[in-house]
């Protein structure tokens, strides 16, 4: 049993990551931290719902493995909703139609494999972590802020995020930097994500009367020449400055790693971001803010790094 | 030795407990968690600078433990500045007068005792999550938020609070709170201290017409019919619920315990605070929000609570 364990540790297993999201269930085969196959179906491809296109996906790149002589060993799961982890139940996953899916459950009935899951900014944040060398003991607190439809902001006590008690912890969107600002989804007025979202940025701008036409990602190119996409950027980086400095002030970071669609945006993002939360802290010594280098397979790779939990305990379960 | 160590357990030591402000040294000897004798100096009651009269505390409470019969075993320290608790050091304390002072390791030399020492905040907190049954593993995180001269909020996690990447974690109080608002002392315009600390609602008052010589706590007492200690009061709840609202987003925190002077005021701030954070955050459940039950002697009991380490260890140390 112990050379078996050993071997595994020297030969990396393959795993099976599921990213799922409301437009995309994205799937990887991931080896040694690389992803060496994927598969990508429509989360309602199936009319039976998004856990039968999950099962379709699983099912391909367990194929897969199968076709390469290494068959996968585990799967991780990354998803929005409520996710509890202990007993791989997801609740209130409007975006999937799921009110109490018994997730984990099902695809180990289906595929005879252990499965983890954990939310989808969880993940993600894990895999961020990782991929900058802070999920080492001792390094210090880092964050990890995705900037995309919404903003969220990971806290990573030795590259593990912060749960929360229920589970919902991170939602720093919802945080206020505007009194009497904008209306939020969320009902309150001035939340984060009103103001600096990839979605807020398109939705502020076509307010004030720029082009119904351009992306977000247009609107920041579009700076240098267009008043109007001037003033949302620059409304959107105080409203992140507000928002690093209060985390700042609070985790007292290491690191601040962004990521997510906006932060495609480099250092058009990075450095007025810099600027400004380096004003508003001028009386401690800044954290580093870096951009990430994973990009969108973030959530894919933090769920293959879900499954490490599943072969530590294995391995202490059979070694006792 | 283990019959030692036993006995150890059975009948609590008793513990040296040193909060060092800088207007006063408050002392206590404390027994199975309850204070059993205090002594208390002004900080500069000595020409020699506050260590000596950190030591004139110390020695006097040796004596009283000595004439009790249980000799005190241990000295645990809770001071400002910036605290690093594994070299016993103490850097940039200006109200102390200290740059880099060994304070463990002087302490350590002078009372052969093992000493721990750690900053104000942090011990402070210790000691509300313990009172608060919230140091027991997987109660979720929590946080203290002591409201004073200033504003501090430490997060608790299994009851410890967290340090942060240079020991300057839960600075609360240096939070935007009013983009463009009034100056704070940080340099900052509009941070959560210049509207709601103890110090920051005393200033407000008086500038804008109030009189001079009312306290705070009468300045909470007269807003029934006085309209400019209604308007101040209201702008500092408004303040300290945006702050509120945006802790819980980010932690997801079981419970928040509200502590330090301006607590006095009761329900006069828990009512009003309840009813903001709750209005902001309609989409999701509220954590619990209480008044810390602890009080001004947080500060000593937590510096006890850090001799449990010194305890651990020194078993660890022996057993091996």
């Amino acid at each position: 049993m112990i050379t078996l364990l050993e071997s595994v540790d020297v030969r990396p297993s393959t795993v099976i990551a599921v990213d799922v999201g409301g437009t995309m269930v994205k799937g990887a085969l991931v080896r040694g931290g690389a992803i060496v196959a994927r598969a990508e179906r429509s989360t309602f491809h199936h009319a039976a719902g998004a856990m039968s296109t999950i099962e379709l996906v699983v099912d391909e790149l367990l194929f897969t493995s199968d076709m390469a002589g290494s068959r996968a060993t585990s799967i991780g799961v990354a998803c929005p909703g409520s996710v509890h982890a202990g007993s791989g139940r997801v609740r209130n996953a409007v975006n999937l139609g799921w009110e109490d899916e018994p997730v984990a459950e099902r695809l180990r009935a289906t595929f005879s494999l252990p499965v983890a899951i954990d939310h989808d900014a969880r993940a993600a944040a894990l895999a961020a972590g990782a991929s900058a060398g802070l999920d080492r003991p001792d390094t210090g607190p880092a964050v990890f802020i995705p900037i995309g439809t919404g903003i969220s902001a990971s806290l990573l006590l030795d590259g593990v995020p912060l749960t929360g008690a229920s589970g919902r912890a991170g939602e720093f969107g919802h945080m206020r930097v505007v009194p009497q600002g904008e209306l939020c989804a969320c009902g309150q007025h001035g939340c984060l994500e009103a103001y600096a979202s990839a979605g807020g940025i398109g939705r502020r701008y076509r307010a004030a009367g720029g082009s119904a036409l351009l992306t977000t990602e247009q609107i920041v190119s579009a700076r240098a020449h267009d008043a109007v996409a001037q003033r949302v950027w620059d409304e959107a980086i105080d409203a992140l400055a507000t928002g690093i400095t209060a985390v700042t002030a609070l985790f007292d970071p290491l690191c601040i790693l962004l990521g997510g669609g906006l932060s495609r945006a480099g250092d058009a993002l990075l450095l007025p971001v810099r600027e400004a939360v380096g004003r508003s802290l001028a009386w401690r010594p800044l954290p580093s803010i870096q951009i990430s280098a994973l990009g969108p397979d973030a959530g894919l790779l933090g769920a293959a790094l879900l499954t490490r939990a599943l072969r530590t305990t294995s391995q202490n379960q059979e070694m006792t």
